[in-house]
């Protein structure tokens, strides 16, 4: 088993593989990138995760020609890994070329694919729930753009890290946003609620993946504008992500979540999401 | 002449420095940079642009133990070059590591500089004026920190460039902020004015320079908010940055500012920055 890189279409061992300094990714952010998880049952929401990838790049005007082959390259990629649990890592950047601002017409972008063994997170956060850390919001306005411009989800998470805390919940304008690098959910009254999908929301495969097993698992969904308080005052908060999957939240700037366990009502969505994921 | 590179303590040609994909600069954005300018007189305002590298770097909890050494490599570089005008990248990002938002405490730095001829802008910019144009301001919230996170930059910047522009003056709440590269002055009744350098304006060494020169040159000057419109009516716009200089403004949005040539007082900025530049 190893932790094998795809660089600009070829194949090669950690370490191979080298940027040039001049990278747009590298002096600018300028680029996008995916995280997809496998499991027993292959590379999970693999055309999901490719569409959302071409929309981020197409957002940023960065034109790639080969999604289907980059597609194929990342299941061959896998399968060279030989782990039985792994996180895909891909990236796609505008190009390399002088530094300057505004970029160049018909650059070629530099495609990154890295593999490595799924660690998931330890069975005692889904037994008890996690607690989070609530902070302001900083990032660009463009957040519906899976960019790689980071730097303020880095800080976030850091910060939830530093405190003890799983995550940290991102508030703007009044209104709960994401996690750093998840989405948020909350239970009141059997109903499953989440921000609406704007351009200051990631909006996360598995969000989406949540909000259709609630409505097949009999609940009322809702997409709203959720204010902190109303998040402190839920009966079940919980977050999503791909290496997040359905996370019970027991408490929020150190105060308890409804019974302070991880609700009924979020465990069901776990247990359908494992289902999924190990079963596709 | 040569477009020498310097990573982390090591000198070689462009082409011999490569970098590890997981550098967290080029995975989140993890990192600041700054560029400085050399004529005659050598590194210009070398002191200071090292002072808000490391303001920066600490801003973003980034340490870096010896600037003063790099301080002196960036000088060994510049040399090395034998540019008789040159252009000075330095970026600093916070180390490599398995991908994870949260980063590890203890971590290497990694340090990049480049040296390359600079070229500077066309004398007719400053005979004419520029056209620019003007956006919606996308960034974060902690502009007054130089990282490398400028997607949003590079998107205004290459949305001017493709109008026919010189650059993109963003627009937040109401207020001018920044261009995508530079700062943005007015005069008023021979009043020199540009916003206070709040936490969403990036404090440019020209601009300090240039309030100091308008106050020695005998013009009053204020730092205060201005409105699109007030910006519109103003008598003179003027742009200043390390290589955008002190450059008139002729028009914004298609509409003419004041006659439409460099105004007089913009164009005392511009002599005078020109001579401190070049007799340092």
């Amino acid at each position: 088993m190893s932790n094998l890189i795809y660089y600009n279409g070829q194949f090669k061992e950690k370490g191979e593989v080298y940027i040039d300094p001049e990278d747009r990714g590298y002096l600018f952010a300028d680029g996008v990138y995916e995280v997809i998880v496998a499991e027993e049952g292959g590379l999970f929401k693999l055309e999901e995760h490719f569409a959302r990838l071409e929309r981020s790049a197409l957002g940023l005007d960065i034109l790639l020609d080969d999604y289907k082959g980059l597609q194929e390259a990342a299941v061959k990629l896998l399968e060279g890994s030989g782990y039985p649990k792994a996180k895909l890592y891909i990236q796609v950047t505008r190009g390399t070329e002088t530094r300057n601002h505004a970029y160049s017409d018909g650059l070629k972008p530099n495609v990154l694919m890295m593999v490595s063994r799924l660690a998931g997170n330890p069975a005692e956060y889904f037994q008890k729930g996690v607690k989070v850390i609530t902070v302001p919001d900083e990032r660009w306005s463009r957040c519906h753009i899976k960019a790689i411009s980071l730097l303020p989800n880095v800080l976030a998470k850091t910060k939830a890290k530093r405190e003890g805390a799983f995550e940290a919940i991102q508030i703007r304008d009044g209104f709960v946003t994401d996690g750093s690098s998840s989405n948020v959910f909350l239970v009141e009254d059997e109903i499953v609620i989440t921000p609406p999908a704007t351009n200051y929301i990631l909006n996360g495969i598995t969000r989406v993946v949540v909000l259709e097993l609630a409505a097949k698992l009999g609940y009322l969904t809702r997409e709203e504008s959720i204010s902190p308080d109303r998040l402190f005052a839920a009966d079940q908060v919980f977050l999503t992500g791909t290496t997040t999957e359905v996370m019970p939240v027991c408490a929020i700037d150190g105060k308890k979540i409804g019974s302070g366990q991880p609700g009924r009502i979020t465990m069901e969505l776990y247990n359908a999401y494992r289902e999924l994921l190990t079963r596709q």
